[in-house]
């Protein structure tokens, strides 16, 4: 249709998560439209992330520095936020609200996909809380069954440590109507009701 | 959060039609996990796109090749498509029931966006006609306003060559629900309805 490099460059687009072949062709007609102020500067800014962008290896984010600045900024307090994925430690971050420093473990616990605690990265945290120093732990991992399986097992293997465990409060989302929120949900809101 | 590099990164791809900040997040965490199987490979397909596709002189197509690679097909018929855009061209390509030539107008005459027919490629097209051999010319504009407009104004411009002119058939698309389709659609598909 448009020769073979449009052909491999569409469908490279279209395997990306949220894209397909339609959409795929709409972002390389557009960046081929745009060559000087789209296309160029995308193949430029992905070959650069791929030279400079590396996984902290004390924490497990992806920075253009080893270790990340989260971990290199000396004025985080001395906790750990124990995310699932990096995804979610950005979320976090744009949340504004946690001023400490993560840990990326990799995935959760997952019988039926076969993920046990040597897939994830529970081992440099254990090392991490043995140099001291960390005040808190807060377990921020998904609401799902694996998520809790996870949090149960950190929960066992970190209380040698004797540091303050916490995770995130579990409840009705900001903004979130009552009558699209699932049963569990709102027997967990109810269950954890406060003072109004 | 993620350095500079990142967050250049995931600005060009959320400014990417269809995708916003949180989907150019993933875009970006996938790539950089499958670095040598999805980065890389994008990074190098753009640049490869950059360098060797181009315009085709004669109808307008994105190709490797200039004239295109359906311009250059000896075998295609000697009917001239007309369309809007790149994106419509190769959709009829995909529907492979069309084996004759195109001509791209890059738009659609529009008063409001100030679009006049200096403004699309009537001229390239006008002299191709003058070259003579053209047995047919279908015009396959949208069929909205602009588009009914377009087809208008050529019609009366290309009427001199006296070459059998066509357009695509309007009605209900195949596949639609009835109850669904708007009253343009519906009024159409019954004023040009057919023997069953």
């Amino acid at each position: 249709m448009g020769g073979p490099e449009l052909e491999n460059l569409i469908g490279l687009f279209a395997r990306l998560p949220g894209l397909g072949p339609r959409s795929a062709r709409r972002i390389v007609l557009k960046l081929l439209r745009e060559r000087e102020n789209g296309l160029l500067p995308l193949a430029e800014a992905l070959r650069s992330a791929a030279a400079s962008v590396r996984t902290c290896t004390n924490c497990g984010n992806l920075d253009s520095s080893d270790p990340c600045a989260i971990c290199a900024e000396p004025l985080r307090e001395s906790r750990i936020c124990v995310v699932e994925n990096i995804a979610d430690l950005w979320a976090l971050e744009r949340a504004h609200v946690y001023r400490g420093k993560y840990h990326v473990l990799g995935g959760t616990l997952s019988a039926l996909s076969g993920r046990g605690p040597e897939d994830l990265a529970i081992a440099p945290l254990l090392k991490r809380l043995e140099q001291g120093g960390i005040e808190e732990i807060i377990l921020a991992l998904p609401a799902t069954v694996e998520g809790a399986a996870t949090a149960h097992y950190l929960t066992e293997r970190l209380r040698r440590f004797a540091i303050p465990l916490s995770r995130l409060a579990q409840g009705v989302p900001i903004g979130g109507a009552i009558e699209i929120l699932d049963e569990g949900t709102l027997a967990t809101a109810l269950r954890a009701r406060g003072a109004a």
